[in-house]
């Protein structure tokens, strides 16, 4: 590399867009990665080389699973035309027909629902809300060790994808007891925020965007849905 | 260290205590810290070094979020007494009590809600189960940004905690469309987690465990009546 890494300090602060909250007290390559985080929306179609899917779902296997349930599946889509089917499912997406691999992760109780009718066993606990929440989080959980860290096919270098900043730590971290959020904070995260937008030519508001995005039934294009979904799919919900 | 890591494929191989399932490709520091993860449930008592909860809180902060939307909170609490009833209330887990800082990671609509109030905007999409979920996963995702990848606390050197296997990769992973699990691989499984039990003297079979722990709604311990608990914490689950 003919760059300088940056230092830990710029790294975090980099993040908030503000200095570090406090001087990193350790550092490693583990938290260089996960603070670098960002979102790549540009692939180039090269094809994974060999053994990569396999270290992918090994990493995503080794995330907690609550009780060792591991309530999840991932199903791997290559096919072009499967995968225009849902980029056009997933509301349009079209990094999702660029990228030469879709990994689908699901919450996934039917491994178990068949093991329980193989032995004539119950699973009555499965039909409530909480295990949906389990099955959810599983999954979710294993796709974030997995996908995080790793790019499941080539980042088009033309993208220059930046770090988005996040809230000030302020707003997110309480101690001993949980307090409401002071409104400086988010008017002191709407101006920094504001400024990252601005270097993609964008004149976005968080608060508006996030107003927009939760202010009523219809801005949920169909979630709003999902509790009908999941019952269709299996889910009661109970 | 005087001891030689071990290689990437027995690092890999660990994880389902079989042959890994294909060479692996790539590797890096942290795709070995994913690997070797496991639950340290003994700590000592020694206090954090200054800088190293705040460090967590940016990594936990790297974490995606659906749409910037960055709904959760987390509560540090140290008050040895707090921590007491805690640990009581999360089923007398007695590592809450020991470890010198226990992060409560909390789902948190009120942020905005609170956001809209001021603005008089309504926030009505964030009634429905959907925001639920996406909120749900901000904290977990959050969360295993901070603690999967650093330890809160000094594990107790005399607790040997190992690397549970999982489930044979077939189990888990589909190509191109969802097929249900083999039993065989469920089998195979069940003998190999035996062996990792047998070592620590418990007899266990992970079938059993985990058709028990969804068996029946009794079975969730208090858990299947968590729709009606989130209704009273603001979550109408529309």
């Amino acid at each position: 590399m003919t760059q300088t890494a940056p230092s830990p300090d710029q790294v975090v602060a980099q993040r908030y867009r503000a200095p570090a909250p406090a001087a990193p007290a350790e550092w490693n390559p583990v938290l260089r990665v996960l603070h670098e985080h960002r979102s790549i929306r540009r692939y180039l179609p090269d094809p994974l080389p060999d053994g990569v899917l396999e270290l992918l779902i090994s990493a995503a296997q080794s995330a907690p699973t609550s009780s060792n349930l591991q309530v999840w599946s991932v199903v791997a889509v290559r096919d072009p035309q499967r995968k225009a089917r849902l980029a056009a499912l997933a509301g349009d997406q079209e990094q999702i027909r660029q990228a030469p691999l879709l990994l689908v992760w699901t919450a996934d109780l039917a491994r178990l629902r068949g093991l329980a009718a193989e032995r004539g066993a119950p699973l009555d606990g499965a039909d409530y809300l909480e295990s949906s929440y389990v099955a959810f989080l599983d999954a979710a959980l294993a796709a974030q060790n997995a996908l995080v860290r790793l790019v499941v096919g080539r980042p088009d270098p033309a993208e220059n994808a930046r770090v988005k900043p996040r809230l000030p730590q302020a707003a997110v971290l309480h101690e001993e007891t949980y307090t409401p959020a002071g409104l400086a904070d988010i008017d002191d995260y709407e101006q920094r925020i504001a400024q990252f937008y601005a270097e993609q030519d964008l004149a976005h508001s968080w608060i508006d965007r996030v107003l927009a995005r939760l202010g009523t039934a219809e801005a949920l294009e169909g979630r709003d849905r999902l509790r009908e979904s999941l019952a269709a799919q299996g889910f009661p919900l109970h």
